[in-house]
């Protein structure tokens, strides 16, 4: 029975126990909800427990669940959260994140939409080759997922992205409200069928044995054309059936209805797996979800801090916590395979990337999450406190600073620091190391004390930079309410050339933007701007996020609403002057806009993109 | 039948219909959820209704609703939110977010919690005092509500702050869960259940009609015994029950089923308001107070931007909004009073003055959550568009900046400026307009054009900051990758005196800010730093927070957690310039902590706080 219970948070290798630091976390006993009078007063003493868990993940076959209480986790972050504003990434970091989702142990990664351009294809097919044939604990791979409407270009496409995985699948969707079918398609429901039959069938004829299909805007179209669609396409061959709340619509109960419906009157329904998408419009995805779970569905289609269009998506850490925290409980014995450990991480990762920031007081992830956990000093601490926290920080990755093993400082050295950053999760060498290791030691210099998320901050900025075209050498300021702000600025290109260029502007950042457009000559408008300062003190790192569009950019179109849609590029720079930081983010999304437009000379088609 | 039905969103005059931009939203008939099969195609234009109320907010009396499906919405942003980490506000702001409050139409505005110090005590009072007397539409007048915990002396500090008000209510609380009882209170189960008898029946004896009581961490309190305290306190002259979810533990089924029981097996239960409050720790706190509404209660305990210690509490916007697009469909005909063309305005005010930002793709209120709608050129864009949005941005008072009648540009005067300023939803004269007129003509002079968002962030940075102790005349840097980075700071004192000093630092900002302390020479940490553009462009405003914490600082007991917790404060600041508005934010919070400090010298005893 003592099987594997949960990775090693750094070294990735299986413990055989998971002990949380308090011992209380570790009874069994479970706090009974019941009505019924508790006659021992100690029975108050069960706590909610959160552990990982002891159950091994089920084989995988597409259509079918071995073990009923296992919910399979299909992450969508690469997909529909890469298309909100702004949250383009590069394939680079796409892989990144496909990586980190593997560490996860995500039981199916949506890594894009292939048919939407050469970039994403290329992305899709690098996620499958290269963590769709990875080696992980107890054989597990993640399926690789590619998005595709119902049309053959567009199957032909995902299937020539995924078919490198071991595991891949493509998942394809066509609109069953009536307001979509008149107004979009211009189809009728026998028409709406017959397509979805015939490219359900299309997807299997040409290998694909793992097909998922959505009624897109599901929550709003009518039931029994919902069974009988279902019903066909089962028949086409589908193996998982994906249920879209498109517009966030519903609230727990309504949709756990909906999920109990399509289960009950669907023919052929017990032959595959039921998913929920829930959008996050009146905040309400995350019981929607579980409320689907309950209700029947076995596949949850959740994305890293809940990022998405709109409002977002249910969140991966919300839905996989309420199940580790309540699952056994009142969740009717549901679980997931989710390493929780890896999920602070993922969201600082996804954070990173995305320009998406998430608040203070997001579940699970904000900053405040676990703030009486923080470093403010605490005289009167209760002693059982910890009967206020039902999540321990450990159980998502979080470390206190204070404890980490491996203290740096102005002296240590390349290797102190590669230790360091593997303690911190990070995996980094060659180039990566020495390029983080001269911007550790010029900080080493200025700063007394180096914090964990110091070090972060700069491996950020190190790590997460796109490739270069343009490269920041210098930057030199003069700025005040006295007089004008002027900037001198020195590039370098791709070729190693140095370009100097200076010009006044409204404020320090403003100049040096202006003098960076002088030399860069992309003509761009600066969508967003933000800026925080990663530790305490006014000596910390300020880390910059900017959001670009190119004037004459490229356009995409949105595959549901059929709009016209400028891609945006992000960009994040880190240092303890914020102008050299502004300067650097500015930089990073310009060689970000650059690297996507050689990609897309090789395509001349406009991208596109979709919601489900 | 033509009863009032919003008011204009500016002028506060009543209107006798509201009308949404899109005639779509204006159908009557509603999406079917049920089973049954749609012959008729036409059916599915039946979408989401999203209007404002047709009804009257009925009566209020202390434990009764002549309507019931009228429910009532309590908000804590001034003591439950304000207590998250930096949220805490100046007496000025706490009557500013009150008055927003009160526009909005919440029933009970909990304002603070008197006992915890003169500062609190003060607030309320004039709380109390100027919206607690407030003339508003239909004879609606909020309730003002202090807490207290269960014993004499924080009852009378309480009622003393409160009876100012025309409606005044107590709200007392004592812990019911055995861990809590054996380990924070010391006490058996008899002795709460008599303090608490005996504190509710004090409080009715000195005056106070309308008692609140919330058994602390009811989620994982013995039913039975929840019942039974609950039961005593009624008959004691509690009027409301609040059932608080301390923890954040439960999911919506199961809060549904504990307020049911309360009702069910409560004596006397009818002739008292049951009332909810979900704390957000797994993302479910809006689905939870959702099903605590349907099963019974009639009260919502909810915060602005859902901020709250931790992961937070429910949000008001989310579950307004929920019942207003739900109600009648799918939650059993609810309704609220709440005006929501306000929510976007209490928003950026909560958000400016507790510091704590709201996620791009927060549910409602995210500037992603209406992103579709944004100033991005949208070429194909579909016919049935509005389909997607369940809500109209309009209805929670998101007008789109081309939409305003009034453009100003660097000849426009200060009557035109004031009238803009209404239109936006604020309304200033005097010294203030005076100081925003030279504010924004100086701004006028460097950007081409101003927008909306350009004037409310000077408007935040003048009207929001705290009674100057300190004000900031002039800064000049220098800096750069290339050498050292220096700042002088001329400052003003309270007496108009001039101070100058210059410093060297890390960077620009740290720089300033050492020239700043040379000069007020108060010792801070600097706990936080952020800054954001507030509109597009490289010559944007930039928008400034800072948080800081006195060295020799004020130190505060948790009430319920006994745990000694450091006030800290934020500041703000906007301009053109990073630095200059980093400067005003770090002079604003210093000026915050000052003004406080004044305040803490009347009263020697520490503050205190607490959690329910």
């Amino acid at each position: 029975m003592a099987s594997i219970t949960a990775n090693h948070p750094i070294s990735g290798k299986p413990l055989i126990s998971f002990r949380p630091k308090n011992p209380l976390l570790q009874t069994q006993t479970l706090f009974n909800f019941k009505p019924s009078i508790s006659k021992h007063s100690n029975s108050s003493f069960s706590i909610p427990v959160v552990r990982c868990s002891i159950r091994r993940r089920p084989e995988y076959t597409p259509s079918h669940i071995p073990d009923p209480n296992y919910v399979r986790i299909f992450d969508t972050t690469l997909r529909d959260g890469e298309q909100s504003p702004g949250a383009t990434m590069t394939t680079k970091e796409k892989l990144d994140v496909a990586r980190q989702l593997a560490k996860l142990g995500v039981d199916i990664i949506e890594a894009g939409f292939p048919a939407s351009s050469e970039a994403d294809l290329e992305a899709v097919k690098l996620i499958a080759k290269e963590v769709g044939n990875g080696v992980y604990e107890e054989g597990y791979v993640p399926v690789i997922c590619g998005l595709a409407r119902c049309n053959k270009k567009d199957i032909d496409k995902a299937w020539e992205a995924v078919k490198y995985a071991k595991k891949p699948r493509i998942h394809t969707f066509i609109a069953t409200s009536e307001i979509h079918m008149n107004y979009k398609l211009k189809m009728s429901r026998d028409q709406v069928v017959e397509k979805a039959r015939s490219m359900v069938a299309y997807a299997r004829s040409i290998g694909c044995e793992d097909v998922e299909f959505s009624p897109e805007d599901a929550g709003r179209s009518d039931p029994e054309f919902l069974y009988h669609i279902l019903g066909e396409v089962i028949k086409a061959g589908a193996t998982t059936l994906n249920i879209p709340d498109t517009v966030g619509y519903t609230v727990p109960e309504e949709f756990g209805q909906l999920i109990a419906k399509i289960k009950a009157n669907t023919p052929g329904v017990e032959d595959v797996i039921i998913s929920t998408h829930c959008q996050n419009d009146l905040g309400l995805s995350t019981a929607n979800t579980l409320a689907g779970a309950c209700a029947g569905a076995r596949q949850l289609e959740v994305t890293i801090n809940g990022i998405g269009e709109r409002a977002g998506n249910a969140s991966l850490e919300e839905v996989v916590m309420a199940l580790k925290c309540r699952g056994e409980q009142v969740l009717g014995g549901l679980y997931t395979g989710i390493n929780t450990q890896h999920i602070l991480m993922s969201s600082k990762m996804v954070e990173e990337y995305s320009g998406l920031h998430v608040q203070p007081h997001k579940a699970i992830v904000g900053a405040n999450a676990f703030a009486h956990e923080s470093g403010i000093h605490q005289d009167g601490m209760l002693k059982h406190k910890d009967t206020y926290e039902i999540i321990s920080p450990e159980d998502i990755g979080l470390n206190r600073a204070n404890e980490s093993g491996i203290v740096l400082g102005k002296l240590s050295g390349r290797h102190a620091l590669q230790a360091k950053m593997l303690e911190l999760g990070y995996e980094i060498e060659g180039k990566e190391l020495d390029d983080l290791f001269w911007r550790f030691k010029s900080v080493a210099e200025k700063k007394k004390k180096i914090t964990d998320d110091d070090l972060v901050a700069l491996m950020s900025d190190e790590v997460f930079q796109p490739q270069f075209v343009w490269q920041l050498q210098n930057v030199q300021v003069t700025s005040g309410s006295l007089g004008l702000s002027t900037a001198t600025v020195k590039l370098i290109d791709a070729d190693g050339r140095e370009h100097i260029s200076c010009s006044v502007g409204t404020g320090p950042v403003d100049a040096a933007y202006k003098a960076v457009d002088l030399i860069v000559k992309v003509p761009v408008t600066l969508l967003e701007y933000s800026m925080n300062a990663v530790t305490q003190g006014i000596d910390a790192i300020a880390s910059t996020r900017v959001l670009i569009r190119g004037e004459n950019g490229h356009t995409s179109t949105h595959a549901v609403t059929g709009e016209t849609i400028h891609r945006t590029f992000s960009g994040t720079g880190a240092d303890m002057d914020i102008v050299i930081s502004s300067v650097r983010a500015y930089v990073g999304a310009l060689n970000k806009m650059m690297s996507f437009r050689k990609l897309m000379a090789k395509n001349n088609k406009p991208e596109s993109s979709a919601v489900v």
